[in-house]
């Protein structure tokens, strides 16, 4: 049984729509069946024709898409609703397919502001449906692997954290050359306060958080706009404490000129440490104080359930980005038919970002900024 | 415009049946319409439901599948016929689907015996139809770029070749332990006179020649049956010769105990080298003999047309062994449509391995057994 | 002609004197002739003897030998004192000794305090003779490559300067285990008021400036320590801000759990950036915004005439850790040899760390630990 | 107490001999107190000098500069003698000076011919000194501990072996461009009847039979002339029969354009392999069929006696070709030593390439040679 997708957002030159329908697609457990891909409602339509769906089901708004599809018989009517459009145009469309009875994919950052995220927060928790944001890192078999080892205790406390971002795509004002990705993730009508922060610090806290199941209590940031004539950060590193006591550094940037997507974590506690980087997605190298280094392998037999339950193809078979962002759309697939089928969801399926990932990135992106701004050393992360 | 799709071979437990379907998937060209997923009816029919088939195109044999389907309205019945088998139900089938005019994927090696293949090339040479020939690693963006590199000349005249395929999981007699691909692929009278040389010999065979743009005209090699009690060979290495007096190295074994699928090629010129591993699929590292080294990635402005068209996402987002794949359904899908609108295909869409492949890899297994058998150093490449 | 060699420290089980010798040898620019190699004068009779040297220059205090070596003729008198003892043994003999007419190579970090760092700088300046701190990590040929390559304007305006020097030794509190090496190094008496600053924070800090030729103006640290009982931070973390307007992140830990000595530097400019790594130390990653990453290698032709000035083999075959320290020795030899000569030393020859470096070092360390307590993010960099 | 050293050939502009010079310091084993470092009279007065040498000890033979040593009081008389001669002139002066009672370093390959190989080993058995040929490679402390690793049995029976030397530096017709190094080294008068198989062949040849503990029965050979106008091989592949019943590729270049010296060893078993290559020198790395990946690493505690004894720093801090060299110069005075001591020297001490090794590379260099140019496939390896 496939489940019925729309999507909002994601029209025609669009590039994360593109992944998310490939995502959707790898595992085939999704069949897009209506889409509002745009405001603009030819470029609407010639997309939702590109993508072979009927044109009664192609929609001009988010609104619309809503309202029609509430209106078939449920077993036609779509199911799971993916919402890709830039962060400005995150909370409305998913509080109303939430609050109207429909799954949600959504997009991160989660909303344009941590208000937003704490009352789309309450939206998800006071209905009864699913809900996904699409951290793709923690897609990655290796980077589950990383987790359930720090989670198993092998590496003993964990004291100490580095995550970084880096990127150069933003080292020139690629915004004043109309190009569409730079436009609106530099504006902050479309992207919130944060630009760098928002886009990329997300990504690179909630893989901190994530791999080492620790929460971050206070920050010490310093954000910086680096290309001149810019609106928002495109630069910022960050100290962080945790709640177990231990200490962190997140660096994220867009002007590391030369530099394309390795976002790379690592993690050590007492007795080892280990080491995910998105240019080797497919190793996790685990460090030990007294034993040789040891490099886990996406499809080892020695890895976890939750390494394997992610995993498609044997050792040495390279999975990627795309197969990363699949796993979130599969787990939340099988979660969601579970709910359909009145099943218990296993633990490997439930391991997908949600709400509470969502509104915790938020809540950095707020205070990191405040820190950046602020002479004081330590800003509580507070929510 | 999705392309209908039917598969024969590959129901559920198979391996590359399943890799087939998702690398159909992923770029949205094809719709599955119609299965003989096994010889077993019972199997036959649970995999084509699982996969949301009607069930009166779930056919009970290739022979049906392809009769049936034949008597079906042309807009209706299937365009492209995928054959997934083991390697001794290649030939049958393919011929059989080409010659009631079907388009063919079929996975490698291309028949049991040279004798077949290149039989089989005269049917698709005779015919009108598109035949593909899943040599995957020729599907890497990096690869790609890799022959283009080649072709432009800047390597000057070409030298030496090495490539290597290195597995580890046939290092025990896994085939005596119920293991279903082992059991087949060690098996003479399903998988052909060769083991390792026709599993995966072939694949690092076909990669010289690609990347290379050269052919082997002779060989010598040794071939070897490690492990006891098994009947194919598991291990070989080859001395080569190239028409234009290059020489090589093509090293096949699946008895390296501890690699997984490291399938690696090195070509040097007069000028420079280049190196391209699956580990490390997005990038191609160049050497040059008087400045440093350059790592080529995956989604760089500067790669060529061949390798942006076979790309989905920016540059540092890794695209993996799935995405290979992908790229040979979809250039075979554009192909396909492009003559079926009666337009002229580029050039970076024709570029997926054909009949022509298929031929030589059946001559490379046979001469290379031929060879491994031989007193004589160099045995001449003869088809 | 070799330069007359003495010691002070060092003597039978010190780690670092051996590598002083090792790395004075290496060139043979030097020769041996007296030590004051331990305050236990048995100790340090034996490790003069076990060195060859005569009794009658093996001494029993730095003082001593001094004294001693001054009354002896010219042409027989020392030429340079290697002083490697702890950190509360630097001022005095450096100072003793610059005043008595010799040269000296100082171990780093420069002194105990930033004051003792001062006032040895006015005695370097004041006397005529030749001063050199043994930042090893400035000695690896591709460390300068990196550092010409900056000054080169290749890249553009640096923007980014990311260092981290990260090591696992110092998790457990191996100086309650009668170990030498953690005992002083943890030990505020004799290593100052920093741990893993003042000994690792110290060589970042160093590499940071050498590479970008930038110089630290403010600075915002974390400072920690991590392991119960200890009284020096064996961990930290550093926001750093640069003279041009570049920011920064220093990163130096002793428990980072598993981990070696993988001291890297990375440096962004708008055009490119650059990374170099200990564990990988004859390359330099070059990354450039619009054409492929290169990788500049030690004795490759196109590198600039400080790197090959600083190779001794034929490319491939690796330096290390003490080539690049003997880099230090040697191109002191030819300064201290020059003067002898009345000639004018080379650039690459006066390409070593010295007084100025060793001040910026101990100030470094004042300023980080004040910031550590500090509640005010951003702390001057005061000297 | 110093081993009193001189040398023969190594004068000024020579590669080798400084490098031998440098290994000879680096542990302090030695005292250079003679040599004969060049044919032409002046030029080796001129490098005696630069040496520091007194000028009664630079002689102008090596035939003078054993006769005259050997008038000398034992207690002055040179002890070691390193003969870095091009390959032509090495039988003659290591069989006088071992006639004459001296112990001999002597540069691989060991001699000019197999027929003096086997001669010289005579001597060395007939003698009571000791002979040590400088296969750099087998210094390196993770090349010992890959042997010592095999010879534990860990990775069970050997069964393949593969070994490669490539090299891009005679790409061109160097030869032709008054090169010394090229010169002698693709001359036959001077090298003997191999070129790229001699210089770097014997080397892969070395290490592998090092490292897998096993010996080469069988070899099939393919052995090129790429260089227009060149006379010697500057390129080969080699397939291998082991006496165990393993099987290998060797393959040896000096036409790969843009490679270093990168010689790499693996070496599987039935459990499991083991990979080395000097770029990456200080990290041995384990594979295994169940289990993740090792990286064993230079100065690891959990390394053997052999790897610990032949290491200088902390790990972490890499050591080099120079280092691995110093290994064979460091061993080789500790067993002199103990010899004149009357003490048994250590395993450990032991562990150098001696004639056995030499006769073998001799022998490689001769059958590799005769089976390069044989119709028949498999050729005995005899000696």
């Amino acid at each position: 049984m496939k489940l019925r997708l729309g999507m909002i957002g994601g029209g025609q030159g669009a590039f994360i729509g593109a992944v998310h329908r490939i995502a959707a697609r790898i595992d085939d457990q999704y069949e897009l069946v209506c889409g509002a891909f745009s405001s603009d409602p030819a470029k609407a339509k010639a997309s939702g024709i590109a993508l072979g769906l009927n044109e009664d089901r192609i929609y001009g708004s988010y609104k619309e898409l809503i309202e029609k599809e509430k209106q078939l018989p449920e077993d036609e009517r779509v199911q799971v609703i993916s919402i890709v459009t830039p962060n400005h145009v995150h909370f409305e469309p998913a509080k109303l397919a939430l609050e109207n009875g429909f799954n949600v994919v959504l997009d991160k950052p989660m909303t344009f502001s941590l208000a937003e995220a704490k009352e789309l927060k309450k939206v998800v928790e006071s209905g009864g449906k699913q809900f996904c944001l699409t951290h793709t890192y923690t897609g990655y078999p290796m980077v589950k692997e990383a987790k359930q080892l720090v989670k198993s205790g092998k590496l003993g406390k964990i004291r100490k954290v580095y995550v970084e971002y880096p990127q150069g795509w933003l080292s020139t004002f690629l915004e004043g050359e109309d190009n569409k990705q730079a436009s609106w993730r530099t504006d902050p009508g479309k992207s919130g306060i944060a630009g760098a922060m928002g886009d990329i610090g997300t990504h690179a806290f909630n893989l901190a958080e994530y791999v080492s199941g620790l929460s971050v209590t206070q920050l010490c940031a310093d954000i910086n706009i680096v290309v001149e004539g810019r609106k928002l950060d495109d630069d910022g590193a960050v100290l962080l404490k945790f709640d177990n006591g231990a200490s962190g550094v997140l660096m994220a940037t867009q002007i590391a000129a030369g530099e394309e997507n390795n976002v790379k974590v690592r993690v050590y506690g007492e007795k080892g440490g280990l080491e995910w980087q998105q240019v080797d997605a497919n190793s996790l190298v685990v460090k030990w104080s007294d034993k040789p280094a040891e490099i886990w392998r996406t499809g080892g037999g020695y890895t976890s359930s939750f390494a394997q339950h992610n995993t498609r193809t044997p050792s040495g078979h390279p999975e990627g980005y795309l197969e990363a962002f699949a796993n979130l759309y599969r787990n939340f697939a099988l979660t969601v038919k579970a709910g359909l089928e009145g099943k218990q969801p296993e633990p490997e399926w439930l391991d997908f970002p949600g709400v509470e990932e969502g509104v915790r990135g938020m809540a950095f992106t707020e205070n990191v900024i405040a820190s950046g701004k602020s002479d004081q050393k330590w800003t509580p992360f507070t929510i």
